[in-house]
């Protein structure tokens, strides 16, 4: 036993520096690498995923954790939590034949450059035949990895948030549907009137570099284990708590981009900091799941940082930053600018209360898929007449509607619910930490570190050594439950737009 | 013999894919890691090392390449060349006990911390016990290593310039004190009369930086298959012709350093990008020696970089970066300054001139210590009196005096000459080039081109297909002959001081 724990911690040891060596990889390729050496890169990234691959699912460890789980009721908790995830992936590894997951794989490769030269010409019927292959083959997985209690689209939800199946998110959409969704077509009919001069203002880059410095350092990111820098997509990544990276993208005609894209960062970030450090060497560190992560950076971005709060205390700063861009433009102007809501085709650039929505079309459309309701061919027709009839707009074409998002591109099915679930956790969470101190006095007060602290101690220490119902249960004192979180936007819009 | 062949190949793409991992991880730590990351990188790091250091020397790979060499006669030039090299450093290594070998990487580990300390104290004293530790290991090396005709310090001094030892660098040595040490003494007792109004001037980085990508450009850096970054030291790093690095430091105070650190790391980068990329996969790509390298990046920053004719054409952009900073000082006050020679006591600040006497001093003491012919203890006191010999000037304290450099800490005995050989070489190259064209008229006529692309074709796209010393007959037609450095030196300096 003692030897066993022994191997499968050098196992993991040696997993864990190739993982390191894939995140840098990627660090690199994303931000700085030059343009002309990913042919030969591919070749090095190849061979180290190869060994990554070989290390993760090969005997040695397969034996190891096979051994640890028949006694892991001798193992400490966070290694018996680590070693039943461990199982239950070279479980499911075992079912699907070897040369169908390579195919898979390889299918893969090409669909993402597929997908983006027919969103580039916004032509469906380009991206039709290598989409229904993916799903060929997600319908073949689920088949090989489904069991009694779970089925169907229900394999793939559980994979991205483990416990929530079409249970759990049909409860969730369906009280969207009802309670959410018509006061969502009142609010976008309405135009909220502030002072809107500074909306075509050019904002210079570097003062936007300086600003979201100043919201790294408002929100007590710690810039001794972690960097920020620019890329295309904004993004975090991190290796361990002490190497917690993001980046944002400045669009000088778009300066708000910046700041609300670096908070959402910023939430993932700090989660990733605040996990106990003593996680690092183990697979238990991170965060505990999609849902979850989502949950912080969107309670970073939209709690707080689109709280009137927030910004009474910090749009001082903003003005100087941008003395010649704001003249002019006050605090509510600025709130109202930053909070005003409208029916939109994109969902990574939806408002805070239209988000929602559009998560809900793609978790019917892919619910109808994997329940053979629905033909891939009639995707765009679908797509669009769901938008017409939620949002109430029309769809111009393919690459404005069911061609925007990579995620079905790269065979992630069941990956959208978490976005929304995510945003849903957060308020919850919010309405938790809110019974034990108020949560708005401290941004008052310029006390985001009090907030910081409660999210350490209550969830984001934990790291992923419990599963995210228990995750959450523990945060929020309670289950899961959709009501908080339409409440908090209905509450929210309807003081906005006076109605 | 083909099994074999397919064997090798296998292992150097695996190895290649390591060196690839640890190229990325040293540029990002040296470039932007966060501060508070090393300890945990210190683990991955260590673990894929190890991993690279097993396979490079594992039985696979050793059955490998004594399999080739004996049937080498039919492999490929390339190949076999490689196969050779591979050879000789199998055999070094089994003649060194590993155990040995071991204690000498953990004493290593932990010098150059104690040399950076006693550094920053001026305290040789401090780092005299494990600089004593590291000379006793080489010498114990030297014994395993050396044969009948390679014995004490040519040992080392052949493993940083293959073919190169004590015989070729006295001779080198003794002209360079027979011949240029009457001239150095002669000219640094002298001024050059220019307007220096603007060395006292800030010039500011982003300036720097624009006016660094422009060299790159006229130099013709491609920026395609590379990138320009920011680091406290600049260096060059590549990992094969397509993805080729370097950095600058910008000094507002002293902007001359990012112009010449600048096209010095230049010459590094150009000499990698302009290897055969049918290399990239093998083990032949890259410079051909240390002193190779370090030849070019010295022609293009001394003999093109510090040329009358190449400001000629360019110093009207660097007035224009730097309108205000440069008013009314003239090409000539510019060339002066950039030319001016001085006895100084650091040689990473050293000008063209006196450069390789710092060198020379180097040489003659790591000489005097392998020949025993030196205490440990008495290095501050010969130092400085090598110092006030040559250069005519009082070494104040250890920091600026023998404590200055890392090579030795780093157990980099032998490494010296090759900067002085480097700069050498690169003379007797610019000398074979201008019986081929006139080099000043190309760059009078902005045609750096020209000039790239006889290097690359006698000299960079061989890689390291061949030892130095062949590699360099090739691009010179003749053996090396410090003869054209001297002349070089005292013609130029003759000419600049009017004497």
């Amino acid at each position: 036993m003692e030897n066993t724990i022994k191997k499968y911690e050098e196992l993991r040891k040696k997993i864990k520096a190739y993982r390191f060596a894939n995140f840098l990889a990627s660090w690199d390729s994303t931000t700085e690498a030059p343009k002309g050496c990913f042919e030969n890169r591919s070749v090095q990234i190849g061979v180290l995923s190869e060994e990554l691959y070989k290390l993760q699912t090969g005997d040695e460890m397969t034996t190891a954790v096979e051994e640890l789980y028949k006694n892991r009721n001798q193992l400490d908790e966070v290694l018996k939590h680590e070693i039943i995830v461990a199982k239950e992936a070279i479980e499911k590894l075992k079912k699907v034949p070897v040369n169908e997951y390579v195919e898979f794989m390889s299918l893969l490769s090409k669909s993402e450059h597929i997908w983006a030269q027919a969103k580039n010409k916004s032509d469906f019927q380009m991206f039709q035949p290598i989409l229904e292959k993916i799903i060929e083959f997600e319908k073949k997985y689920i088949k090989y990895i489904e069991k009694d209690d779970l089925k169907g689209y229900d394999v793939l939800l559980d994979e991205f948030e483990k416990g929530y199946t079409t249970k759990e998110y049909d409860q969730f959409f369906d009280a969207l549907k009802r309670d959410l969704v018509p006061f969502v077509k009142n609010i976008v009919t309405k135009k909220l009137q502030f002072n809107q001069d500074f909306t075509k203002q050019i904002f210079p880059k570097e003062q936007q570099k300086e600003f979201v410095q100043y919201l790294a350092d408002v929100l007590c990111f710690n810039k001794y284990y972690g960097i920020i820098k620019e890329s295309e997509h904004p993004f975090t990544t991190n290796f361990g708590t002490t190497d917690v990276r993001f980046t944002v993208h400045y669009y000088e005609d778009m300066f708000i981009s910046s700041i609300f894209s670096g908070i959402h960062e910023l939430g993932h970030a700090l989660y990733e900091q605040q996990i106990n450090p003593e996680l690092d060497q183990t697979f238990s560190g991170g965060g505990g799941s999609m849902a979850l992560h989502e949950s912080q950076s969107r309670f970073y971005e939209n709690i707080i940082g689109r709280s009137y709060e927030f910004w009474k205390v910090h749009y001082p700063q903003l003005k100087k930053t941008f003395k010649r861009e704001l003249r002019g433009i006050s605090l509510d102007d600025f709130y109202k600018y930053i909070n005003q809501s409208e029916a939109s085709l994109i969902r990574t650039e939806a408002d805070e209360l239209t988000y929602p929505i559009h998560i809900m079309i793609r978790y019917d459309i892919e619910r109808a898929i994997f329940n053979d309701k629905i033909e891939i061919k009639d995707l765009p027709k679908v797509w669009n007449e769901k938008i017409k009839e939620y949002l109430g707009i029309d769809v111009p074409d393919d690459k404005n509607g069911v061609l925007q998002d990579v995620h079905w591109a790269v065979g992630s099915f069941g990956y959208f619910p978490t976005y929304a679930l995510g945003s849903a956790y957060a308020v919850q969470i919010y309405n938790r930490m809110n019974k034990k101190f108020n949560v708005l006095r401290s941004l008052k007060a310029k006390d985001t570190k009090k907030i910081n602290d409660w999210l350490k101690e209550n969830l984001h220490k934990h790291g992923k050594t419990k599963y995210p119902k228990e995750l959450f249960k523990m945060v929020a004192k309670e289950n899961f439950n959709p009501q908080y979180y339409i409440d908090y936007l209905i509450d929210k819009y309807s003081k906005l737009y006076n109605i």
